[in-house]
Parts: C-alpha cells; structure tokens; sequence
C-alpha cells in the first residue's frame, strides 16, 4: 500500500484562539503554539498580554524574571536571565545564560523503580526471519565495500543488477551498495579505529539483508575483507555450500576482489559481481514474510531539525510509543549524545542496575573528552534552525528530545557501532549528526528507524524503512508527501499524546510487515552511511 | 575520441632474464623487477646469487648488511637491519627498523637553486575560458550543496535532469551534484572546522563548473548558504541578473531552500531545482572551447595503490612531466602529507624562499600533532598492499612518493582546502587519502588529475578527468580499460622516464581538450567527495 499523506495538503489550519504551551507546573515560561506566533499586545487566556511579537515555537515569560533567575521548562532551568524580564515578554536565546554541563560525579543511579508495566499482548507484524533468529522488514541485497576505492565500479554492477536481475527475483526488495569512505587512508590501528571497523560490519549484518554477506574489495586496502569480518562474525547461509568447504565453512567469505589476478578488464569485475550477487538474489528471493510477534522490532528514534514543538508533541508521542513497545518485548534505541547529556541525571536515575548507569556515565564522559579535543563543547550541537523554532540552547533541546526514550528503565547500553545484544530500552551512545546516528542505529541492528522533525528533512535510509514524524500540522500540511505522521495534531488540540502514540505504533507494525511504505521508500530517498571515525585519517 | 588501452590485453610478458632495479649508486639495495619475481638461486647480471625467493618489487641485498647498519635506498636510509643481511637475501620489511621521523628544526632551506629551466612554449589546449581568468577542461554543472540532509531530493533532481535537461543542452558535459556528509551535525564553530568549509566553498568555484554557482540548501543547517558562499567568495556570471539586482549582486547567491513555505510538497521542491538548474543550463551550453595556452593547466598529482615500482617507473615519469608543465608556467599540486614527511628536508631545500619552507614546515607540524592526538604516527599510511607490493614502509614509501613533484623548485604551499593562488610548483597539503587528497585538490582548483598506481585502483571523480599511469605492465596488460597510460615499459626497458614523461604531457593536452576521455569517464567511475573534517561531530 502506497503511502498516505500525514495530512491532507489542502486543509487549511483553522483560526485558533491565542494557545501557549507550559510543560511542567513550576515552569515561568509556555512556548506559543499558533502557526506564524502572537503579535505584541495579543491577551492570552490567562489575562497576561504579550508585550513582543513571540514567533511559533518562542517562549513567553509567563511571570516577571529577575535577572540571575532561573528560566524554567521541563521543570529545570534552562538558563539564567541575563537581565530582568517582565511578564509578557518574548524569551530569546540571548536573554538566557546557558548552564553548565552537570557533573558525571554523584548522579543518582537506578532510583527510579517504576512499577512493572503491563506486557501489551497480541500484537504481530509479517517480517522474514533471519537464521541468526533475528527478523527483517525488508528483504534487501546488500553489497558491503571494505574501502571507498570500490565504490564507482560497485556502483556501476549494482545499476546492471537493479536493471538485469532484480526483475527476475521479485521477492527481493532491493539491492544496496553499502558505501562509505573508510578502509583505507585512515589510521586503522588507532585506538579509535575500532568504532568505524565495527560499524562497517555491523551494517553488513543487519537483519534486513537477511544473513547474505557479500564484498567487494579492491585487495590492497587496510581494512581486508578477513579484517572486516572475520571468521565467527557472521554465518553462512546455504548450507550446501557449508557441506561443500567443511570445517572451512565460517572462513568462506564471499569477497570480490578487484585486484585478483583473474579480472582481466574491467568487464571482468563487474561480471563477477553480478555472477556473485545472483546467487545471493536466488536464495534472498525464496524467502516469505511470517507472522512473528511485536517483539521482533529493533526500532532506532532519532529527531532531525527539531523546533520548539519537537518535545511537546512528536517525540512524546515517540516515547509514548517507546513504552508500548518495550511493553510488547521489543528493542527500542534512543541515542544522540549530546542531545540527552543535559539530562543525565534523569537517565542514570533510569537505569535498571548500577552497571547501566555507569556505562552511559562512561559514554558521556568519553563524548565530553571526544568534544573537548576540538575545543568545543555540548553546545556545539545546536543549529540555526534549531533556535529559530523556539530552541535557546542544548539544554532545552535536551528535554525535548530525551522524550523520545519514554519511562521504561534503561536496560541496556552500546557504545558507538556496537551490535545490540537485548530487547528493551537502550541508550546506544551516537553523535547527534542525523547520519551517523542512523548509521550507528543501523549497525546496531535497527530493522525499523523512527524519526522527528520540527524544520523539516527529507531524510531516508536504504536499509531501513524511515517513518517521519512531523511536530507541527504546518510542517505536515505542505511536506504531505514526505511526513508519515503528524504529531501537530497533539499542538493542535485534536489529538492526545496517546493517540498519536498509538497511530504510530499501528503504523509501525504495517511498515514493518510491508504492507505500508513510508514516503522515503516511496520516493527513494536515501541518505549516505556516515560513519563515526574519531580516529586520524592518514 | 575513446580511450585506447593503455596496453593491449593480449600483448603477453615477453620471457626475460633477471632483472634489477638500483635507484642510487649507494644503495645495498635492490628491486626485483620480473614479473612474479624471482626464485631462489637466480644469479643476476653481476654474478650475485639469491639467497631467497624475491616477489617482484621486493629488495635484495645486493652486499652483506650488518644488524644495525643502514639499508640504503634511494641513497638515504629506510630502516637499519635487525639482524645480520647476507648478500643474496630477501630484505622485507620485518628485517627492518623503520627510523624515527627527521625532526622539524634545523631543516636546510631554500639550499637548492637549480638554473631557472628554459621555458617550454608552444603548447596549447582547448578549453573553457572562465570570467575569473581560470579554464575548465570540462563544462559541468554542479550543483552545491550545504548539507546531507539534501541529498536524496538532490539526486532525484538531478536524475531527471540527466534525462530530461541535459540532452537539450548538448555542449555541457554532465551535472555533478556535490554530496557530501557536512553541514549540520558538526561541531561548526571549533577552530578546525575552517577546512572543511573552505573546502566546500572552494569545490562549488572550481574552474570546470564555469563560474555557474547554484546550492540546494536545507534550511535549518549549520551550514547556512551565506556561510558556505558569503557575498565576494563568488561572481555573478549573468550580467543581466547583475543588472537587475544592482549594488546587491554579489549577494544573489542562487539558492534553492527545501524547507521554504512556497514548497508544498516533495515535486514542488524538485522542480525548483529544475528550474533553477535550467537557467544555468542555458549559459553553460553557450560556451566554447577556446585555444589556451598549457600555462592554464591546474594539474594535481598523486599516488594510490603504491607499490615498490611507482618510485621507479609512473612517479619519476610523472616527476618528469611535472618539471615539464612548471616549463610550460602551468600550476601543478603535489600533496599527501605523510608520504612527503620523511622528505621534509628534501622539501624545504627545494622552496623558493624561506616563507615557502616555513609553511610546509608548519603544514608538517600540525599533521604531525593532528595524528599524536590519535595516538598514532606516519607509519600508520601503509597499507597490506604497498607491503605485499615491497614497500617496507612509509621512509621507502615517501622517497618513492615524492619524486612526483619533479626538479623546480617548490613556490606555493596551500593548507588543506584552500584555493591555489599562484602558478609553478605548489605543495598542497592533504592527507595521504586518496579520496581527501583528490576532494581537497579539487577544492584548490584542479583541472585535471594524474593518479598513479601499483596495486591498481579504479579511482575517477565526477569533477574532473583523472589520467591514471600504471607502474607495471603487468598491472597494465590485465587493466587495460582502466589504466591510461603504461609506465611499466621503464622497468620493461622498452621506454625511458622521459619518454613516458613526454607522452603523459601529450595526453594531459588531449583529455583536456576533451579530445580524449581517460577510461574513468568512459565507465563513469566516480568516487565520492570524502571532506578532511579535523573537527569533533555533535
């Protein structure tokens, strides 16, 4: 079924009387919710007329703020006034003087018990399930490249396998090249080197490629293909050709070579791997959809170009979700390091054992050292189209984006490229870049992406089916062919968190099955692999 | 007119004794130039016997080495022997102990003053002339773009303009879009942060894009439009919009926003890409090749895939080639940090003047720091294969490298992703990648590309031509529709360095004039833009 659009483009937002958001009673300041903001003098429902323009997004000082206090949403400060700030006014980033970083030292660790949630029963999706026991929601042939000097004639072989083969293996979704810029020219001994390797063979092994690894290599290259992936890391699939190599079997990568001595002209390359991706095709192609249970999600939620209304309406609808799926048995990753950093305090009082909270701890503080080599900081992350939609620093965009991961305890943690090993809520440590965090996520295993949006991207993944989720109805209406949800309708006041958590847990489950496509896949938009190298190059 | 095979593929090895290679009359060592080297036992030309089997392009020990003594080739030491060498032995790389780097104190500086060499006039080649005074060698249009985030509905663009622009428009070459993984998501304030955004800047000016300067840009990125291209960093080419915008033209950058509210829906931002591409269609399709002088040739050399015969045979002709177009008062980059680092002093005695040796002593120093924070060296740039193909390491690697940047002496250095500014011999420093190397040269204006390989690599960019030399015939025979041009007949004996020399030269005014097509662009091999990014993400 062809995607629908999140909201019909022609209908029009209705007027609305003057609404302001407050997230948390204590808090002294509410986001302006009306599309195009409040004009100075406008009287909100409480009596208090605005003494500014406040733009969609922007914060009104709902009481008099003296200089030195503190500016609270979510409960906590966001900042300091830098001056007085009387009721009414609009409250921009440079009325506000960012906190520092909080501490890593005595955090409150595994304090939060909730109760136990009701497991949430009953609920399947049709995917195709792995050897490995894991279980994807796309059946894609993917070519994984141990080294950018691969890429071009990759590339071409792979527009003769999408014309030439795919037609006659119509139960094969896709063919990929997993293309990067690492493998060579890179300081691949460095203690760092171990995150990009580790991503690189992690993707390969993601379950929507179903168990079929195949490589390109050139042959000189520093990351070869045994380095890669080696012997153990991955198994074979057709057991044919285990019999046929014996106690070998685990050492029969698939690998093209470039440099091989047989490849006389460059025809030659691309001959083999199309003779080599055929038989992956033929065995990818016998494969069907099953009826498996909510559990087997391994759902990445990541937010992209976030605004004011990102943590007020569409990443607490992701972390109602987050929840439902945890109580269904499945995986969820929340991620973005310096996105949830301001909030560690919260997510160590999560956790579900000490160990936990001490390997986020461990996360962050490698991240804070990782910044501070570059002479930068948490609050290098946020963008101008970040404060322009409302948010006046890191910290703020912290709460809101931290609600993406719901209430469940953190039970688990991955460090950058790391394969995800349990179900429940993880914290996979990633930058925030919308790339390499979905890169990451996908090394993890994610066989389902969940992404948020205030601005507006088009973002998309070719491994993994990406459903966009917009924060406000003006972003859905006029991006209706790329916005999968509209989470506006919570700012709104048509729909509730829940019920927009429920729609995309729905939702969800008809992607994952195939029945639905997201309008990425739809469009074919798909975004590069970037890969997190904190490493040299050479 | 086509590519021809740089070597036919049937014309076999011709049989031939054993065969030698002594780069100085110092050396205590020697390569193995037969293909499949040569077996124990084999006596050479000089009555020496050989103690051991040595691949082709391996060393043998041409006197007694004694543990500790120096192995000399290229008349410097690239390592002192572990243990005592008999005469005859096979000398690889673990019977090595690489030396430490030549600190950067002390260096000789501009000690070298070779006689100004006769100007080399006469040569021309057909080109397009630019408004800034530069000449492309092809008429692309590329499309910029700020960030990531834009690529996929950038690619959709730009198939259909491949399809339903382009053959309107015969005289333009092709339409580039110039993805990339910067733009947001990074740490866009730290101080290193300066190369990768000149490095974008640079890339949308260089010359074979026609002054044409058009961006897709997201909207809410880091990497604003007016950031990327700030007004004076470009011209206007259309003098009529000049006119139209009057004393504000230089800020008329033409900048297709996504996230723009006249954009209702995902074909309303595709055709806007469309139609702005369509006006920069029309003047690239004006234009003419013009009969230029070869002084307007930017040529960037380098080497990839290296092995023991790429210091002997497709370096030294490239070397020759480079003294030829300094002749010609062509511009030509040598670059790859850390395969010139043990050359350093080579290099500072070669610089025109003392600021032209201070800067490449400063470029060294900060790489040199830039890799102790990742804990690793300038032995980390070899690879397996440069080691298979008997470069012991990166000493033996860089006297091999350097010889591409000829006899002149060296006038311009460039930091990593600035424009070149000056013609003759110019250090570019980049990294050793082949992929930084190729996008920072760009970057600084190249206009073609000389790529030579041992291992063989089927490197091409979309931006510019790429002629790649092949340092074996072997290499050459089996590659033939991917090598331009064979430099192995040096070690075959069948043609010197200057002839090869002679005929590279030749075939740059060719592919330049776009009379030749190098066999990357016949197969349209393109690699990726891959930025140097010293800066943390976020």
């Amino acid at each position: 079924m062809p995607p629908t659009p999140a909201t019909p483009p022609s209908e029009a937002a209705p007027l609305r009387p003057p609404l302001t958001i407050k997230m948390q009673a204590r808090d002294n300041v509410a986001i302006v919710a009306n599309d195009g903001g409040l004009p100075a003098g406008t009287v909100l429902a409480d009596g208090l007329a605005l003494r500014d323009r406040v733009p969609q997004g922007h914060k009104v000082a709902l009481a008099d703020i003296a200089a030195g206090s503190p500016v609270l949403r979510y409960g906590i400060p966001i900042g300091h006034a830098v001056s007085d700030i009387p009721a009414g006014s609009w409250v921009h980033e440079r009325l506000l003087k960012m906190p520092d970083a909080r501490g890593l030292e005595g955090l409150p660790v595994a304090t939060v018990r909730p109760a136990a949630p009701a497991p949430l029963d009953g609920h399947t999706f049709e995917g195709y399930r792995n050897a490995d026991g894991s279980v994807g929601t796309r059946n894609i042939l993917a070519i994984t490249q141990t080294v950018q000097c691969v890429a071009g004639v990759t590339d071409f072989a792979v527009q003769r396998i999408r014309a030439e083969l795919l037609p006659k293996y119509p139960h094969v979704d896709d063919v990929v090249a997993l293309e990067h810029s690492y493998g060579c020219g890179v300081a691949i001994d460095a203690p760092d080197a171990v995150v990009p390797i580790r991503t690189l063979r992690n993707i390969s092994l993601n379950p929507n490629f179903g168990g079929e690894v195949m490589v390109v290599s050139l042959g000189c290259e520093k990351l070869q293909p045994e380095r890669l992936l080696p012997p153990g890391s991955f198994s074979i699939v057709d057991e044919r050709s285990v019999a046929d190599v014996g106690a070998d079997a685990e050492a029969a990568l698939d690998v093209v070579c470039l440099q091989d001595d047989a490849h006389v002209g460059f025809m030659s390359m691309v001959e083999s791997i199309l003779r080599q991706a055929e038989t992956h095709l033929a065995r990818l192609n016998a494969r069907r959809r099953e009826t498996v249970p909510a559990s087997e999600l391994v759902v990445g939620v990541q937010c992209g170009g976030s605004d004011a209304f990102s943590g007020v309406t569409a990443n607490p609808a992701v972390g109602f979700c987050t929840d439902l799926l945890v109580r269904a048995g499945a995986s969820v990753m929340f991620s973005e390091t310096t996105e949830v950093r301001d909030g560690i305090d919260q997510l160590t009082a999560r956790a579900s054992t000490p160990e936990v909270a001490e390997a986020m701890i461990r996360e962050m503080a490698w991240y804070d050292a990782y910044l501070q080599r570059g002479r930068v900081d948490r609050s290098a992350n946020t963008t101008p189209g970040n404060k322009k939609g409302g948010l006046s620093n890191i910290v703020e965009k912290a709460m809101g984006s931290i609600v993406k991961s719901g209430s469940a305890p953190i039970t688990g943690v991955l460090a950058p490229g790391e394969k995800l090993q349990s179900r429940g809520l993880t914290y996979a440590a990633t930058p925030a870049s919308d790339f390499i965090c979905g890169t990451l996520q996908t090394a993890a295993g994610m066989n389902l992406h969940v992404f948020t949006t205030g601005r507006g991207t088009p973002y998309g993944l070719a491994a993994v089916p990406v459903i966009k989720v917009a924060t406000r109805s003006d972003l859905a209406r006029r991006w209706h062919d790329l916005m999968d949800v509209n989470a506006g309708t919570i700012a709104d006041g048509t729909a509730t968190i829940e019920q927009v958590g429920w729609e995309l847990f729905h939702l969800m489950l008809d992607v994952a099955s195939g029945r639905r496509k997201t309008w990425a896949e739809h469009w074919k938009l798909h975004n590069a692999l970037v890969l997190f190298n904190p490493a040299p190059v050479t």
